[in-house]
């Protein structure tokens, strides 16, 4: 069963098979909210999700992965550019939800796409986006040279709208319209892309909003259809948030799907022979959702404890790569873009320099893993990893130190998360001087990051209580 | 496994069986802070608990078993007195932690010790009390006629100490020193008194601290020994309350010596010949702690959400009750009360009527379940179960709608937990109706209840920021 403290396993062999001499196909998977522990190779005991339990054991499971963030779009802004998510505007809302020029990833931003189609990648995206709206941002604008998918942070999987109720399915830059479950479309798109020949290596990403809200598996169009008509009445949210359905069944049905999607798409890559010399990378863009199980973890998306940023992440890469490996080396997202650069045989550009830290050495020679500190932050928490210890600076209200409710105050914490992930035991007064480097290390980090606006934008927040927006921790 | 929509069997064969003419032995084992999925019984797949399986199979289990409260003493209250805490002084505590002459069960109080020691019966408590203190309060003067144990609400493993870090051992009355680990020691003494002849039946109540703070598992003396230490140097929070320490592995072991305790306790019944004319009761005091697994559900001790209330549920007799039962059927821990009264031969006294159930007929008789509402209150929620719906009064902070922080206010929610005991899918949109009669009925039963003084007196509390304390949800 997983947990916080799994042994470390040498993650492959590499001397064996070492780098190969031309550059692999990319295929990233992204799941959307999806939690710690919802697929079975993560120790859920409901949901059933075989095909990426064989896509674990035919490479690299991580128990130490990370998203960047813990909401969607700061991860996915840190998956293209490869760096901490508040060094965008866009980076500091949680989520993105304005729609403006300030808004996005700039065109002018070398991305992990740019990056792969300059060194002569075939690049394509299916599904969601989220990193900024038309006419300021779309994927064509980074670097992706085909998109299908939407642009929002949500849509209904039936009636393809987004969260203020308007199509949001493109083709390109053009509104397409499409009937089908989401979640089988776009898989069947990138099923049909990575079958099909390039010419060259392709890189496609593809992210999945399932399971993320509304709660609506294949046989619901009744339930999209239910959802829509509730924008022309006076409802309080947007009847996507979908705050009077769901379930844990229904949670299973939006995650087995993907399963079967991807499942489909795993299919089209054996049978066009590229299995082999593919890539593949599955996680999460952040903790789970209401309906997620994250155990043993506290917290959820949004949150810096580890329910809101330790993910699923699974690397296969067969020509590389043995089989039945597990590994607790933490992995944060950045760090996948920083690999997948390096492997493509690209280099980042020198005027944005990597937050991440490539992989590629430790995956291909056998090369030490190389150690280096993650980094979160929110506008009411801040967390660095090093090693098996965890800071967690928090002025949020809600108790983390058990079921106490606690004086509102800045809180700075440490944890061993390699043997309670689970963040109960708070070892400050224990180890001070951890505590202190740490601190110290995050803060350096921290004042490298744009700083919150006084009165941040994002969703609703409970700013009466909570005092100035964080730019320090004091 | 065990979620909240199994499937309703009928709890038993009474037709077959009937009610015994003579009154039967009462063993009501009461864990502490023990969450909803830490036995193996009720899904852990971690912890093991061969013993309390084991009595799961050989009676009932209940899936909607509840505490009468979210915390420990408002409980232990609801217990004695079969009437909701909130009809006393100190059942406004969350937990009891003044020590004067206002804050425990009066002696005048009827009470299910003193009850069935009028019909009879040789009462016994071993184990923690926490319901006032000495020189006002025990459980000497309510009944029992025996007493070894504690009267605080914590108490260190091996130092005896409790939360103030004074020796808390009592036989009666009467101050004791005696070496081992608590779990054992009223384990032991539990196991003796259930073997020898009473002239008569008796009731043992066996209340464990187990698996409550401090951590500390059989082997860890050492430990005891280093948060005693720390009462004479300069310590944030009470040593006991032991926030530096603990892990999921600790947590096992408290668990697994209280089952382990349990098996002896349950063997030395056996060996008396007594196990099937001896009704035993398992459950907890309250929603899971900072190590539970209270999986699916959402919240923990403190919460009125399930994650808070329901609680592992187990009722074994065989002269009565058939083998492998599970149950559906909604029972409180004051029903437990009014049923162990009248199977006991006994009559509730009429100036202080129950607010429990009695499910004897139910049991014995093979009558209908006797359905009824079933109510709870905090200073900050309040909660009414009927039938498949609870309705959740909330005016928490804390965001119960899934990871969105919420603004300030009063929630009136409405869940169906038959089929979302994760109450994520809020109903009072659509069933307007059954809110508003749950609602009313929460107000008459909570109009009935001491009001909360303004400025509540127990734990450290957001006061600034909750409010004024709840007397009406409006």
């Amino acid at each position: 069963m997983p947990n916080g403290s799994t042994t470390i396993r040498r993650a492959f062999d590499g001397l064996e098979r070492g780098r190969p001499t031309t550059p692999p196909n990319v295929l990233f998977i992204l799941a959307d909210d999806l939690g710690w522990a919802d697929l079975g190779c993560y120790g859920s005991t409901t949901i059933r999700t075989p095909n990426l339990d064989r896509l674990a054991t035919e490479g690299i499971r991580f128990t130490h992965g990370y998203a960047g963030s813990s909401w969607c779009s700061p991860t996915r802004i840190s998956l293209y550019t490869g760096r901490f998510p508040g060094r965008l505007q866009a980076g500091l809302e949680e989520p993105l939800t304005r729609r403006t020029a300030e808004n996005g990833i700039p065109a002018d931003h070398p991305t992990l796409p740019s990056i792969l189609a300059g060194a002569g990648y075939r690049t394509a995206m299916f599904g969601k986006w989220h990193c900024g709206w038309l006419p300021w941002y779309s994927p064509l604008r980074i670097g992706f040279q085909t998109f299908f998918g939407n642009l929002d942070g949500a849509m209904d999987y039936f009636e393809h709208v987004d969260t203020l109720g308007q199509p949001d399915l493109y083709e390109g830059e053009t509104p397409v319209e499409q009937a089908g479950y989401y979640t089988d479309l776009i898989s069947d798109r990138a099923a049909e892309y990575v079958a099909a020949d390039h010419g060259g290596p392709f890189y496609v990403q593809l992210n999945y909003t399932a399971p993320h809200w509304p709660w609506e598996g294949p046989g619901d169009p009744e339930t999209g259809r239910k959802i829509r008509s509730r924008y022309e009445q006076d409802w309080t949210h947007s009847p996507l948030l979908h705050l009077d359905g769901g379930s844990l069944a229904k949670y299973r049905e939006l995650v087995e799907a993907m399963d079967a999607g991807i499942g489909r798409v795993l299919d089209a890559l054996a049978g066009a022979g590229r299995s082999d010399d593919t890539i593949v990378v599955f996680t999460s863009d952040n903790g789970g959702e209401r309906w997620s199980r994250n155990w043993p973890f506290v917290g959820e998306k949004g949150d810096l404890t580890e329910g809101g940023i330790r993910v699923p992440l699974i690397l296969r890469w067969p020509a590389v790569v043995a089989a039945n490996q597990v590994s607790d080396r933490p992995v944060i997202t950045m760090d996948l873009t920083a690999t997948l650069i390096e492997l493509g045989g690209a280099e980042p550009h020198e005027d944005w320099p990597l937050d991440g830290v490539s992989l590629a050495s430790w995956l291909t020679e056998g090369a030490e893993f190389p150690e280096h500190d993650l980094f979160w932050r929110t506008s009411n928490q801040g967390a660095l990893r090093r090693g098996r210890f965890k800071y967690l600076f928090d002025r949020r209200e809600r108790a983390v130190l058990g079921n106490w409710p606690r004086e509102p105050g800045d809180y700075h914490l440490l944890y061993d998360v390699t043997v309670d992930g689970r963040e109960r035991a708070d070892l400050s007064g224990q180890h001070p001087d951890v505590l202190a480097e740490l601190r110290t290390a995050w803060e350096r980090l921290n004042a490298e990051q744009l700083p919150f606006p006084p009165e941040h934008p994002g969703l609703p927040r409970r700013s009466s209580t909570t005092g100035p927006a964080v730019s320090e921790p004091d």
